[in-house]
């Protein structure tokens, strides 16, 4: 056995509370190296003589781990527990908190052989909202969904043409009035949840350059009409999610122009990270000009570092952060640049939030694992890009054989507690990337495959508009076309809102059931979720059909006579 | 190579920030199976191609890894990292953020390849107070110090003897002013932190039934001698701890008798955990007698757990933890019980404790590995037990080989970061234990020689009252003997004084210089410190003299000719 490939890390993804009487453990092997695990465990105060058994399940195979898991019932709120590993070559070892140690009586009843759950505290358990668990997201950006008014376009407003490319400065006139009107349509759609990209006052089409947090951005309305918007929302079911930049902030804005004409004098000297006064001219290290006089996001001059840590600059963003949920009811904040923001802050930051919304969702864009954000006070979940990544590396680029995949999403998986997986952002595409259908080289098929394989994992689900209407473009700016609304109904319309509709009618399944991902011998994708219902799913990546034999489907795609073809998916209840 | 063995966890005890501008990171791999680590690393918005390399150096063998070790530049405040491993067999692979991949050119520039430090935050680091690091703590148990003021004394006080075996529910007169006269003492034996067991008001002998945390225990004296107490240890240059229990209170606290009078009406019964009214009689389960009514520390129906998720309960237990610092200046507190209390909690008393004091140092009781309170932001360090019991186990026990001893302290130390592990408290005996001539079997030498190895190491020592006098004595109560003053300049008084001496004396190498913990060839635990100096300790806990050159001693015990004798060390400057 490969006795320091063993791995188990006692209160962290590994060892979790599901609730006030049971815990999740997880435990982590080299592949194919061992044959069985059993975990002890009673409570802290009764005697290791007295230990319940449970014999843990694999629930994944990773690129070069197998991945095992069990659920432990703690009828007093304390447990402690250990590991009982044998191996393919029938080695035995206890691996416990101290150490490793050769199988024996004396060893499974020794207090250094276990870990500890000290005691079962709801206040710090993981809990992410459960309402994200049963949301399709539909991801609006404001100035190119639908232009309600034309009375405040901006100077220079282009005609509305799906078809046009747009420019890095071009206007079309989209606008809150816009996804007012196309509410229903929303809701026709199937979705139930709105991520809105900026609509604060800014100067820019994509308002990432905020001026002022407090104020709707002209162009796309006011205050009123935002708050109407929220409300015909939720009147509809559906949650509604905000934009916000907390890392940096605009080189316009009051605060860092007082700090350029007063320098060290400036009542905000101390809200952003200053090396050296004056601070302009600016010095970029990345072009050898050496040590910048202030921190910046990236080396972007135009873009000062706020200090967070800095309780006045905490107190401004927490005011900006509940003032659109106290008064607007809003229902959760996806967070740029997240992982560039203190820690410190982002747990002020989630407590005020949560006080106000005890199940507001907060997510935060993370490019990398994130482990250290996500253990229950600071983010309910991060942009899933690691994980989809390597779906797009499988499904369009061809980078990654299917059993590669999967073993990489094993693994992610195990990166996170069953809570927080469950309330990652799922998104293929986004105003930051080019368009899956584009990605797909215009192929639709292999595009709603990868959107249906999407759809039936762990994790919210995001749809970028326009991508049901079956939208192409680049990279951004390209992606970022004017709505196509001319395929209402269209053939792709249809496909895409089959499969929001199949998400949310077996939500629970998806959002929450259990995952077993595998590939099978013929070579399909197979995705098992048990929850209320037991769903698989399969999927052909491959370029020649494979049978399959399979009834009481849920939806299919190039399914047809018993067999699957190149490109094709079959949802079925087992 | 062991693939599945490789290890490392981003934003953790493998990746933390020294400074601002620098990371140390750590990497495992299965022992002697590796030949060499290369970190790649470059600030995260500068290409890939443009990084820099370091080689990692082995720091320390564990019970079945190799721990790897190397600190980053970092200029900017930001960085990616990855590693490129080779093994002994030639294999060469990239360890990355989302997997394993075949060295390749390729490989090390792609994204996926790299680990991140999003921005180095001060507020986010670990800090712990520099001056634990220069401390050797002496443990104070107050009843049976000294009796300075027989006028308080309890009423069927015993005589002073040393030689006594005392039972649990005896009193002999130790009070604070018995601490008082003997400061110029504790100064003399060169101690300069001063850890007492509780000093509030309860019945007990030890006062850990607190009945009122706001009084000085009458027996013990009042506030006025307290605040001198602390004045005159502060003008010695010592520091004060004190030592609390937040998890539970006394079952004759006004609070819980006010739950058992009132039931449900209670305007205490938010304050406990409660299952069921009435909350008497106690139904223990460990008796098999189903579900308690209560919860409680252990089974124990007299010390019914606080509910810390309820904010009075917090702003109660948060007004006694600073009281004592705001108006009495005390320097820290040891939590007894720590990990059943929950994390929210101790954040709030981390920050409350750290905002009057920067500098506090925060000790909690945990007997296992303690990683989830170890992040910076609860406390600055635990008891450290599974550290010191291995050494126990080992010298005293030798149910452990020098090897395995060696490889387990060197697994403990990667449990943490390095600030971490430099504010351990490090006790071999205490209230709670035999004393450790007692466990070595009354061998001076023996006791001398584990204490020896204790100062040697990263951690802060902690003497236990008496130790310095040979004092005897088992499991307690019979460790809390009252102290034997008769012994001070005897030999072994001198030996523990030298001991104090030479820690202090070379205080930063031995609390923050790097370690290297090995076996010899011949047999000697080799204890290797490099800070402002190089400093090589050397142990014989073999049965026979071994031959070993050494000048420029600092410090010997069984050391001549050439030979260190059994239950021998020796110390040198190298």
């Amino acid at each position: 056995m490969q006795v320091a490939a063993l791995r188990h890390r006692s209160e962290s993804e590994d060892c979790f509370v599901l609730d006030r009487n049971r815990v999740r453990v997880r435990f982590h092997t080299a592949k194919n190296d061992v044959e069985k695990i059993i975990v002890h465990y009673v409570d802290n105060y009764m005697p290791p003589l007295s230990a319940k058994q449970v014999e843990m399940e694999k629930i994944g195979s990773g690129e070069v781990e197998d991945h095992w898991g069990a659920t432990l019932e703690v009828p007093y709120h304390r447990i402690k527990y250990t590991f009982e590993v044998t191996g393919k070559d029938g080695d035995r070892k206890i691996f416990g908190d101290r150490g490793i140690y050769d199988y024996s009586k004396k060893s499974l009843l020794a207090d250094g052989s276990y870990f500890r759950v000290p005691y079962l505290h709801e206040i710090d358990m993981d809990k992410t909202p459960d309402w994200v668990k049963h949301t399709v997201w539909y991801q609006i950006f404001p100035e190119r969904f639908a232009n309600g008014d034309k009375s405040n376009d901006p100077k220079g407003t282009k005609p509305w043409n799906p078809d046009d490319h747009p420019g890095r400065e071009d206007f079309y006139g989209g606008d809150l009035q816009g996804v007012l009107d196309h509410l229903d349509y929303l809701q026709k759609l199937g979705v139930n949840g709105l991520y809105f990209c900026p609509i604060f006052k800014a100067s820019s089409n994509h308002k990432y350059d905020a001026v002022d947090y407090f104020e709707i951005d002209p162009a796309f309305g006011d205050k009123d009409l935002f708050a109407k918007v929220v409300n015909e929302a939720h009147k509809r079911g559906m949650k509604v999610m905000l934009d916000a930049v907390f890392n940096h902030i605009g080189k316009d804005s009051m605060q860092w122009q007082d700090v350029v004409e007063n320098g060290a004098k400036s009542r905000f000297a101390d809200w952003f990270h200053i090396n050296s006064f004056p601070v302009e001219p600016y010095r970029n290290p990345a072009k050898g000009e050496g040590q910048p006089p202030y921190e910046t996001f990236a080396f972007e001059p135009t873009m000062p570092k706020l200090n967070t840590a800095n309780p006045e600059v905490q107190d401004y963003l927490l005011e900006i952060a509940t003032y659109w949920v106290k008064y607007f009811d809003v229902d959760a904040w996806r967070l740029d640049v997240a992982n560039e923001v203190d820690h410190h802050f982002w747990k002020r930051f989630h407590q005020a939030l949560v006080a106000i919304k005890p199940d507001f969702y907060i997510v935060g864009e993370i490019w990398h694992s994130a482990r250290p954000w996500l253990n229950g006070d600071e983010f309910s979940g991060v942009m899933n890009y690691p994980f989809t990544l390597q779906v797009e590396d499988h499904f369009f680029h061809h980078a990654m054989s299917a059993k590669a995949m999967v073993e990489h999403l094993n693994d992610q998986m195990m990166l996170y507690r069953d809570s927080t997986n469950q309330a990652m952002l799922n998104t293929l595409d986004s105003h930051d990337t080019a368009r899956i259908r584009t990605v797909a080289n215009g192929d639709e098929d292999l595009a709603l495959q990868a959107m249906a394989f999407i759809f039936t994992q762990t994790g919210s689900p995001c749809i970028y508009y326009g991508d049901e209407m079956g939208m192409e473009g680049g990279n951004d700016p390209d992606s970022r076309k004017p709505m196509n609304w001319s395929k209402e109904d269209s053939p792709i319309w249809k496909r895409v809102h089959a499969l929001v509709e199949m998400r949310l009618k077996h939500a629970q399944t998806f959002g929450k059931g259990k995952v077993l991902l595998s590939v099978t011998e013929d070579g399909l994708i197979k995705v098992d979720r048990t929850g209320e219902e037991h769903i698989i799913a399969y999927f052909n990546t491959t370029d020649h059909d494979i049978r399959l034999a399979a009834d009481n489907e849920l939806l299919k795609q190039n399914y047809d006579g018993g067999k699957l073809a190149p490109k094709g998916f079959i949802v079925i209840k087992a």
